[in-house]
């Protein structure tokens, strides 16, 4: 397969969500900068919006929030923190639908 | 907020699916595979299937597939490719169902 590389070993947390009218995303976006800027085992933090994909195929999800651990101990750990704990109360009340996945990271493709 | 970096440009394109019964993933994902070693717009290419959230949580989907691309121009391109449009019939029969979001990337923490 070419070019193809595999790496194993990071374990990603997936956010896929949708918010309640009237719910200042902006708000939640902060709280989350602020968490993961303040919680060490959090090793990248990204975030989107979806501007492409038809209503059909992302079923009324806008948001995705993707955070990568160095491995699952890691994250653990992050689930019990406790600036973690209190952020979730308050995510879980912005938010009308959520999906969450958690799984290591099979890279197939990595271009520099 | 301390070391949290920004980095805009990349775009991704998330598919979050559950397969139907009786389907071999490892047929899908060589199939995956293949396209993305195959078209060159694709800069990454990471998976995962979900081995932790609660079922409640996941809410049926297990596999998380990611792909990112330098800009919005390089996805546009990648989802008119013939073989992209070849392997999404085979992939569209493959799924019981799917989420796709579409978006361009932000980066709030990234360590090396």
């Amino acid at each position: 397969l070419g070019r193809v590389r595999y790496r194993m070993g990071e374990f990603k947390h997936l956010v896929v969500a949708q918010f309640k009218e009237g719910v200042e995303v902006k708000d939640i976006l902060k709280g989350m900068e602020q968490l993961v800027s303040e919680i060490d085992t959090v090793k990248t933090f990204e975030w989107g919006q979806d501007i492409e994909s038809h209503d059909m195929l992302r079923q009324g999800f806008t948001h995705v929030f993707l955070m990568t651990f160095e491995n699952k101990e890691a994250f653990t750990s992050f689930l019990g923190h406790p600036k973690h704990i209190e952020f979730s109360g308050i995510f879980s009340e912005a938010i009308q639908k959520v999906v969450l996945l958690d799984f290591p990271t099979a890279f197939v493709k990595s271009k520099a």
